[in-house]
């Protein structure tokens, strides 16, 4: 399948992709739902306007001039896949519709270089899982010593908490190095920013339609409830995290900043690339069994640049195949008490590390905790990030000549508050 | 200060609370705001019609006529109070434009046994906090043993996590006894219905205006955030979560239920009743340290009724004041770390227990794990809940002569799904 749109092989987005984004244009400003082909982004909600769509989805419920997916999102999975075959045709080499009409074509495609990206999805709730055996190991033996890495919990459910989707945001946006309280051994904690730092490489699946509260999703129809797929950078603070997380889990150290990918790819285009995931055992409790191969080959990397860098440095390379428990299992465990799941929330896979030392998806097993820094270039290590440190996650599928890509989510590291200010600034209100 | 409404003195909403609430009636089924006053509900959209709020909120920026609380929410404390002082006006004794006029009493004021009540607020975000020292160390010894009852980051800042915002429902909506896994000792976890089912006795505060991401709430400004206050129940299945919590905190123990009281009571109402917490021993952080009394005077009930008794028992009594950290601490702490709260967010308190044995708020403590069942009647003892229990929750301030109350919150234990019935329906779909 090929469009008469030029994409270059190593392209994230040809014709066999088409993941859906929020964007705007200098002209006109208002947010919009677009699909990314190749350099450009094809405007849906003229199309839609203009009557391309109205087989699929009634002119009374246009979804595609509005400022997040949700709308689409909401109307399930036959108006999807309904959608996405109509674009496919749509941009295909053999259809003369756009690619024989100049006018048309000058408004409905922009080049992405000229957009203006927004967050894609109004997150409902945002759920974070540990799914990745690797990491939960590793992160325990630095945490709680060798012999209680591995929770006994762990093999027999997929653990996962509950995050803070306030603090979704958009790739780019930077990130405030955050205050919190920091305990140092035989010290009182103390109040200060954190110099632990830390990225997370995670994958993200975002629900379209969810399920009635009290109504649990049975795991072979999981999947049917996912719109798509992002990529997300869940940002930590380990110093704060280590002094915190006892009993209830993660709050400060995580609760500041989110970051996700601007497109969705949707589970369609992921299809050709399902694989099976790695042996369970011991073989999980009957509602958490599935009968399809339930992982996909999707290769991930992290790359790091510093302020003094002119090229980021490669440092994780790792995959979402490595994940030990599915996102079908993750969501068929999430509602089987009852929890209802809603349009645009977010369940993330927790960071995806393999068991190569390459392969682990933060700092605090890259560095072992700040033990064994990476190098960057002769001049400069890291433990953890510094001010300045850019983060770059990517990620895709490589098909026969072409790349189901997911793009890329990045974020900046901005210095700290300083805190004698922010207490001073409390002084001054009294 | 008294209405010409006539309001009992134990009814919970007199003149000097005025809690806001949505609600519809069967001639008009539009959600939209209302107060409570003694036994009627004032209609404030239709008030807001017909223009007495129009020096406080520009018609075109009309807030009534809605199915939440949340555009009040926004206008922030100027409005909030403007309208407070206007509707106290608009019922008290002196003041004859509602009074002495029966036409407009009759479409503005509802008798409350016939209106439908709704969740006040779109719930944003929900997190809640483990503040109560008595619940924290009771729980802790349960799990952790007596060594580790309080963890050693307990007393130097406000533990909380990340709740799930869609399993808040309204006070009645009956309770589904969730599925999930346990953990027998000496077994493998099994599938089947929660046995440890439990209520919490929790408040929480709705946040009216947040801040931005990146910028800290000082504690002096932190209560001026808050809308106002209800009654929070927060059910929890003890054999779930002690399976699943470490080392993220609970999660399917938790999500498929918290019930909040349909009146949210506004912060201006309980100013009469601020009082001083604990003494708080480490002395907190600066950013935590508060200059004014940080607590209130709230006494708190719990009742339960099984299907056999013609009257609920009371099992609990408790009060807002025993809790360790405040709700200005709390939202200082939360947003310390450059965490943003936003109009609608939830943030509860964890279980409210005292030192008295019959203060602790939830079944974990009151039956000691099951250990020493409560009495129920000469028939009937408890350790956990069973089917068709009904709990119900109230809380109120003891004025001079009237009370300003939270109402209750309520609801009933239905039986869960058959597990086997879940399963099979897996099958039905592949």
């Amino acid at each position: 399948m090929k469009s008469f749109i030029k994409v270059a092989p190593d392209s994230h987005f040809p014709i066999q992709n088409l993941p859906y984004g929020v964007f705007s244009t200098s002209n006109e400003d208002n947010p919009r739902v677009g699909v990314a082909i190749g350099d450009y982004v094809l405007d849906l909600s003229i199309l839609e306007e203009k009557g391309f769509f109205k087989e699929i989805i009634a002119r009374e419920n246009a979804v595609f001039n509005k400022s997040s997916l949700n709308s689409l999102m909401q109307l399930g999975r036959d108006s999807w896949v309904g959608v996405r075959k109509k674009v496919q045709k749509l941009l295909s080499e053999d259809e003369p519709q756009l690619r024989d009409d100049e006018e048309i074509r000058k408004q409905v495609l922009f080049p992405m270089k000229e957009v203006i990206l927004h967050l894609p999805v109004e997150i409902g709730d945002y759920t974070d899982f540990y799914a990745s055996k690797e990491h939960a190991t590793n992160v325990g033996m630095m945490f709680r010593g060798k012999e209680n890495a591995l929770m006994p919990n762990w093999t027999y459910l997929p653990v996962g908490y509950h995050g803070r989707a306030s603090s979704v945001i958009l790739s780019g946006t930077s990130i405030r190095r955050p205050l919190g309280q920091i305990k140092l051994p035989n010290h009182s904690p103390i109040f200060r920013s954190t110099r632990q730092l830390d990225f997370e490489l995670e994958m993200g699946c975002l629900i379209g339609v969810g399920n009635k509260r009290g109504e649990p999703i049975p795991i072979e129809e999981a999947e049917q409830h996912v719109f798509g797929m992002v990529l997300v950078n869940d940002w930590s603070a380990r110093d704060i995290q280590s002094w915190e997380y006892q009993p209830l889990g993660p709050f400060l150290a995580k609760n500041f900043a989110t970051s996700i990918s601007p497109w969705v790819v949707p589970m369609e285009a992921l299809e050709p690339f399902r694989v099976t995931g790695p042996i369970q055992d011991p073989k999980p409790l009957e509602y958490l069994e599935q009968s399809i191969p339930s992982s996909f080959n999707i290769q991930l990397e992290v790359y790091l640049r510093s302020k003094k860098m002119s090229a980021p440095k490669r440092i994780c390379l790792s995959n979402y195949r490595y994940l030990y428990w599915s996102m079908a299992q993750q969501i068929a465990h999430h509602t089987i008490g009852g929890c209802d799941l809603n349009p645009g929330d977010l369940l993330a896979t927790g960071t995806i590390s393999g068991s190569e030392k390459d392969s682990r998806g933060c700092l605090l097993e890259l560095t072992w905790r700040g033990k064994e820094p990476i190098s960057l270039s002769e001049q400069e290590q890291r433990e953890w990030l510094e001010d300045g440190d850019e983060v770059t996650m990517t990620g895709w599928c490589q098909g026969d000549g072409y790349r189901v890509g997911f793009g890329e989510v990045t974020g900046v590291i901005e210095p700290a508050l300083d805190a004698e200010h922010v207490l001073q600034r409390k002084h001054q209100r009294i």
